[in-house]
């Protein structure tokens, strides 16, 4: 399966006679990364030859592979921007340009001060403190229970607060964590390089990717049975790629499994502010608005932990790439940690230390996206503009997404209450299945790959994020801007229409 | 030692009963990082205790642990940050402020047009192309010899690149680097976190630290009678914290040696640009400029390799938080491969896409690190400027700081070629060293702590980056003003004079 774009590499590259695929470390070639795997990569060539003026049956790639928005046309938000232009280039503070806020170089006045490197020089190793403070703030306001500077870490992204986390949990191979399926790959990926195992418990589609306890109990079970060592579980809420929002009682019942197990909880809450609760339910009309506002909200781990006094060890990671921030390039993030052994913790500040600390740069944008523009200050009005067209947007798209593929033959679509993702489930034809087969590939890597040949829309197997054994899905982001949606979504209906007439 | 510190942040949290030091990553734990340990800590917290008015014997702390020149008030390349301004706030492009050049701009829409997500968009996980074409051009023309921008991965800092390439390189407990000692100690903390070995062969002091090809054949011999398997040899050029360029016919041995073990090279390059070669040997006269710009000058291992025709496997790391850029806090630096193993390449490519990309602002500071303005643009003359003035008062102060270290009692200090620190020998008397073991300390640990808490002057015993046995050192940088170095140089002068009377 695509050795034409491995072979085009390889050309005119001599093979060397040292290091080679049988002696380097094993661990990273178990590793599986689906959401930069061989389908995006063929997207760029398919992307190379059409810059080059080769045809193709479509224009451009659209990737949808990735929540990458800004790389779709999403504008980033004016006030973040702002302040990070002038503290790049802090000469701009006594003079701004003239659309710059006073709130702005307010903003950015404060946090120099608070820096006196700027973003060009290392911060302490967690992260400067005046935007450790914002978010230990923001916290604490999020959940009505204080957060403390001192327990938060900035990260070069939330992959990297994961990754930290990780390497601090494995040191055995029969170290576990309990993961979903559907999991995000970055931690089937993590955990192979670490040298660990994981357990996986199934999310139940059927009810809307909900997280089943008894599964849970199963999981951890069967992983015991096996003479597996369970460290931790991770739960991704929002869902990714499955974009459900947990309900507090279901919360309350993980916490309690915890630390019945005695393991920590990682607790992936990236999607945080992408959580259109209740919007697709509201459509149908079938519960009260109470319900739908109780079963679809956001509420943190942080939160019910602290509301149910209960001692779980908490591993809480953020991020400023999804969001309606979008600022995936910037690489900024935090994790959070609350009832871990101090000492520890001590070991965790030193892994981050090796690194010296994440950009400065992704810093700030936290900052910035845990302390946005208030009412009254000179910028709000427009950040609330910004702020609400992007996520009633997103809103919008996610709808009109998931509508459309449970139109789409063979094609089903749970609620998306959240993230930035739909995963269909694509009943798949025996046929099509054999004719995977025929070419070496997995149903789904098959559907997909047609797909992006035939339409230039790239999107990941679900065999990348893992699926119950015999279910065949894809993940999409929805993040296509809102005047070229329709013509994706056409484009996808076509193509999905004629794939299942052509394998019936 | 230092419980005291230690005590005060365990106060009022309780110990969790699940993850615990006893049953975390074993390999975390014996990772050692001295850059910003157990000192560094103490003089923050005294930092802490300064600006809560609390007194001390000093007015504030000086951070001489960690090259990290904009915290101690460089100012950054004016050229850099007016592109990254624009890159992040790009609605200025069209109506830029005044004191910003059409160089500027045109470079700013150059790279926006070439990376349409801009800064707020992951990128590919190797990087901008457009950054890794200027990469590949820096390096042809530095090394006379076309280098290929698909070989060129654009990193998070230097760090990161070393990290991704040891934890290829180290699959099994038996898996050794060759290390140079003195060495940075990022080298042996991240091996011990991927759960190799190190060997250690030792930089000659008496002959300026240089690289002994016998005492390597002395460190493979012995590590493979050990049952280890050598897979790299890590060199750093010019030295860190030892500051030596290797001449030419010394590198060539380095990558004979190389090819006879079938090992790869890393060459940890970083500090290329901080080359203050045979500035100390010009004052002293004793050689002619042809032989001083032959021994002192950088080299890159990739120039030997390309004019050797050698087949030597090379992974080389270069940063922007070095050089006169100085931008640490940006975290943007760059790998290079050479003959590696396309499979090989591969499963680097996939590590890089598990943490997605690094930072675009990084990459962009990457691309105006090699690519800054030419004659004839109109950013060249201040860029000169800033450029020429940095680098000379980089070399003055080095000069300035060596001459002082070598009045000093007991202390001696080589020439420095290159980089951003001196490592002056102390020769500590029996007292000093009984008085360290009265306190549990190693002997230049108990100087380095002793020197702090007298002067707020905060420097990294030799320890921490390894030292012939018996023999003590500190690094430091010499990146304090120009304006503060008299001083700095007269307290540290006192205060070793004091210190090896009171234990003569």
């Amino acid at each position: 399966m695509l050795s034409w774009s491995r072979a085009q590499r390889l050309v005119g590259r001599s093979m060397s006679t040292g290091m080679n695929m049988k002696n380097i470390n094993q661990k990273v070639i178990n590793a599986e990364y689906a959401v930069r795997g061989p389908i995006v990569m063929r997207g760029m060539m398919h992307e190379e030859a059409l810059a080059k003026g080769e045809k193709r049956p479509f224009d451009k790639i659209i990737f949808c592979n990735v929540g990458n928005p800004q790389q779709l046309g999403q504008k980033p938000v004016t006030f973040f921007r702002q302040v990070l232009a002038l503290m790049d280039y802090p000469e701009l503070i006594d003079n701004p340009p003239p659309m710059f806020t006073k709130d702005v170089v307010a903003r950015a006045k404060n946090y120099l001060a608070r820096c006196p490197g700027g973003t060009g020089a290392y911060s302490e190793s967690k992260g400067i403190r005046a935007v450790r403070e914002d978010v230990a703030k923001f916290i604490s306001k999020r959940d009505g229970a204080e957060a403390d500077p001192d327990r938060i870490y900035l990260t070069d992204g939330a992959s990297q607060g994961v990754n930290v986390c990780l390497n601090i949990l494995i040191g055995s191979e029969q170290d576990t964590i309990l993961i979903p399926i559907p999991q995000y790959p970055l931690y089937t990926a993590t955990i192979a390089l670490c040298g660990g195992k994981y357990a996986p418990y199934y999310l139940n589609e059927e009810n809307g990717w909900s997280m089943d306890i008894v599964e849970l109990e199963r999981a951890a079970a069967e992983a015991k049975a096996n003479g597996q060592k369970l460290k931790a579980l991770a739960v991704i809420n929002p869902g990714n790629p499955t974009g459900q929002c947990l309900p507090y009682a279901n919360m309350v019942e993980v916490i309690q499994f915890c630390e019945r197990e005695d393991i920590v909880l990682m607790a992936d809450e990236v999607y945080q502010q992408n959580v259109y609760g209740g919007y697709c339910d509201a459509m149908s009309r079938h519960r009260t608005p109470a319900e739908v506002e109780a079963e679809h909200k956001f509420t943190s781990f942080r939160r019910v932990i602290k509301q149910e006094k209960s001692k779980c060890q908490l591993m809480s990671f953020h991020s400023v790439s999804k969001g309606v921030v979008g600022e995936c390039g910037r690489r900024g993030g935090y994790l959070e940690l609350m009832n871990i052994d101090p000492e520890v913790e001590e070991q965790i500040l030193k892994l981050f230390s090796i690194g010296l600390c994440s950009n400065i740069a992704g810093q700030i944008m936290v900052g910035c996206m845990v302390n946005p523009p208030k009412p009254g200050d000179a910028s709000y009005v427009q950040f609330v503009k910004e702020y609400d067209d992007m996520y009633n947007s997103l809103k919008r798209r996610s709808h009109k997404l998931r509508e459309a593929l449970n139109s789409m033959p063979n094609t089903t679509c749970t609620e998306i209450d959240g993230a930035l993702y739909a995963f269909p489930k694509i009943d798949l034809p025996p046929k099509a299945i054999a004719a995977a087969a025929e070419k070496g590939m997995k149903p789904d890597a098959f559907f997909c790959i047609e797909l992006l040949d035939s339409t230039g829309i790239c999107v990941v197997p679900g065999s990348g994020f893992g699926q119950k054994e015999g279910t065949y899905h894809f993940r999409t982001t929805f993040l296509p801007p809102e005047s070229e949606m329709d013509a994706v979504i056409e484009r996808l209906t076509v193509f999905t229409t004629k794939f299942m007439n052509k394998y019936a």
